[in-house]
């Protein structure tokens, strides 16, 4: 993709601090870390979102994203990752090219997990059949 | 695991909303959804976190994830997708058996992103060449 700045620094048309790098896939540091060591593991072919990557690309990108994370994990000492992937703008998707975050997370950051509420009555039973209509 | 929730769950001791199943996966929504739809994806094998997971492992649980996720999409209406894995207790992991989070979102549900920040100058190179050390 022309125009996509994952795919320039793919073709390492802008420089990027890059921690790993195999046939399919490239990590490279988040330039805007939310913790030092904050890496994105994205897979060198351009897919707008994981949605849309194919199964192959994605079963090379998350075993990466295993290893890369491993490493991180070790390297900046940390007690913990996350791993993210946001999808589409209302998930908080900037760049239109697959990446994974790799966070690392260390006890007593300050960093809060997303707040999590209970189902109505009923309304689980109704969501989970909605869900498996569209998985059939 | 005797005593793993997500093992009971996975063996069909323990009643869940099931999405989604295949030989070596399982999708149930979470009891407490950050959002109606919030699913769960799990190997049915017992792995404490990702950073542990066997490879193949690893393959078969993202292919479902990427097929739930965009079920979830359609199933709820939603707008995005954020995907999350938190390993270890830093990183908010509450059960020790891999799972991962699919999260529906939807414009304007007020759900915030973890703030990024900026590297010192020679912070980043420093941290590239000790991720990358790990990574040998």
């Amino acid at each position: 993709m022309k125009d996509c700045i994952f795919c320039k620094i793919v073709k390492k048309e802008i420089p990027s601090n890059i921690v790993y790098e195999n046939d399919k896939v490239m990590a490279f540091l988040d330039a805007n870390p939310t913790n030092p060591g904050h890496t994105l593991v994205v897979p060198k072919k351009h897919f707008p979102s994981l949605l849309e990557t194919d199964d192959n690309a994605v079963k090379e990108l998350f075993v990466a994203v295993k290893r890369v994370a491993n490493a991180v994990k070790e390297a900046v000492g940390a007690q913990g990752i996350n791993i993210g992937v946001n999808n589409d703008r209302a998930a908080g998707q900037i760049i239109f090219h697959t990446h994974v975050h790799v966070i690392p997370r260390f006890t007593g950051d300050g960093l809060q997990m997303w707040p999590q509420g209970k189902y109505q009555k009923g309304q689980a039973e109704n969501i989970k059949k909605e869900i498996t209509k569209h998985l059939k």
